[in-house]
């Protein structure tokens, strides 16, 4: 894509702002999912918020629809940005490309590969973790049997799900929670994969430096 | 092999007749193990459906042991396809040889390896996990202490095996079910290892890439 | 190791029978353990010939110690040898180094490396499994609380846990029992990471050979 | 960093020293934690053996702060230190390093990059696994409604964590227990990464040799 093609140009001016947007809609959701006590009106303002955010995403998806003077194949190439549009708990992602543009601009040096996929895989996890968890206790903390009861819980769940452990000493019961927990499961695995796969790609790194650096008799 | 001999064009002209019918005998199975309150008369027809793909499966089969003119040896060199014909619930993989075939044929470029990797264990793990559950919902749902009683649970647990996380909650009781259950774990290492085994060969290509675009003394 | 020293004689003479003795003593371990029903006659002939077989491989182990000419650094530098005389049953395992001088001298082409890591990691983690399994069933299946009742319980579990799924619907409760499962898990582990391994290999090799078959502008 | 700077010749000095009070760190706090029955005296002796270690971790801390002339910034570029500090059960693991050390001191050759991540992965796992167990079994064992009763089903339960096995049959129930357990599994994600990894490397270098030996012919 040219660079100064008129998406780039709106692209680059909303990165900050949607990616705000998106930590105030998961803050908001955080405080309507576990805020059982707080007065309606606080409540109300949350709602009202996470529906401005949403109205939000959908107004730049909408510009860059626009821009790209693509018809319906758009929803088919930016596929990734669709499904973003229709979960926008997936939106706070955003931020760990954000994070990445802002380090560079700041001129610090980037890290090597296997840094790099280790931190923004943490990073991705976390988030999604989080959404997750309180995605999945919204769901189950008051079904019928369910084991899933408090946020603890369900982090406790999430993050036995994310690490392909996956004791089962609590469970979701829901239709709807096993849906996110599949999402949960497929995260985990791409983890596990970007975990062993900087590792992997480390050491063969170290270790050919370390054939470099010998002389070759010894 | 060549491409002109009598097999090489067998192949090539019951590719997409065989993928056909085995999506039809997957279908016909999966109306069979959740249509339990269909009249017979369908359920019949549903039953002659697979018995009819699987006689074609067979023939196809005799057809390429005659042409290959081996005799015994045919069979085990062969044990892949003689391994399909006995459980047919496997034959739908047929689908992502073809897929790609078919992608090819309209000059469509190809995906990077690695993407092409992802796609295709994707299709595959579908396509076995599917099967996998119509299966194991089929001989557990009626057996004394069951734990998966619904099509729901059967998948739920499937989701968590292939994704080798495990909880435990709902489990295969019965000796069959249990048999199933050890392929779909085999299947679930073999995706570990496709999508651990990509992300890894991927990192050390855009390492290598990254490597050659910098100036060597920077 | 020079090829004609009494070590390396003494090895490739004895290795078939070696082996040999080895499926016989997992072959009686099998039937002592499973022939709860069988006369006492049988059940003293299998124990005799384990006793027989456990005493050959200490024969082996005390010329091989002695044809090194090593004092007790012996155990150390061949501590693999030393763990096997202490644990029988992991004996099997040179079953599939003999299997693969066997193919050679048949002048049989060697597998690629991939094919034959994925061939020998399935081999040995079958006869490791099936030994574990019988290990297991044999110190859990009287025990209080007990939840391994029969062999099959005892193969299900295995397979859970060599695939680092653990439904833990079935679990050891013994300690003997469970230092046995820390011995599989390790094995799982192992596993997971030769076929994760063999197949990045895999992809890594024909990613670079297409990338040598396509002209360098494409 | 200059080898002759005075924080690397502290550092070299204080090595052996600090490594042995981790060890005595570690040991007061397996006495104090596994010794219910022991007199008071020998507790308070572990008791004020693990502060005076963990007073000496801070004297450490202060006099590398000081020698490296950072302010603040010094609890950022060294946060491993510092969270070594907050939690010393970590120290262990600079035995580790010392361990790496020694054998260089003795002229031992260095092992095989593959064979040392192996070595030194085991290592870690065992020392993280180990404080682990201790520590859930602490914060477990007298919690209302807990399965880890016994410091056996501490151990068990750590094994099947690191594993990411989690059969779920005992499972922390506090918070305390939980947060633990968290940090034990990613201790688990990475010790999957790095013997998969270096599974992987060490194929590719198999490979590469053997395709070296062999003329290009064949």
């Amino acid at each position: 894509m040219d660079d100064d093609s008129p998406q780039a140009r709106w692209e680059r001016r909303t990165e900050v702002t949607l990616a705000v947007t998106a930590l105030v809609f998961l803050a908001s959701y955080t405080v309507l999912v576990l805020g059982h006590g707080l007065p309606a009106a606080v409540r109300d303002a949350c709602l009202a918020a996470m529906l401005a955010a949403w109205a939000l995403f959908g107004v730049d998806y909408a510009v860059r629809w626009r821009l790209s003077g693509q018809r319906l194949r758009f929803v088919r190439t930016h596929w990734l940005d669709t499904l973003v549009l229709v979960l926008p708990l997936l939106r706070p992602l955003r931020v760990v490309k954000v994070y990445e543009a802002v380090q560079r601009r700041h001129g610090q040096p980037r890290l090597a590969l296997h840094a790099r996929v280790i931190v923004y895989s943490s990073l991705s996890v976390s988030l999604i973790g989080f959404a997750g968890a309180l995605a999945v206790y919204q769901v189950e903390h008051a079904a019928p049997h369910a084991t899933i009861l408090t946020f603890g819980d369900s982090v406790w769940w999430t993050c036995s799900t994310l690490s392909t452990v996956g004791y089962g000493d609590v469970t979701p019961v829901t239709t709807m929670g096993r849906t996110i927990a599949v999402g949960l499961m497929g995260c985990g695995l791409a983890l596990l994969g970007a975990v062993t796969g900087s590792f992997s790609s480390w050491l063969l790194q170290v270790f050919s430096r370390e054939g470099d650096e010998r002389p070759p008799g010894s």
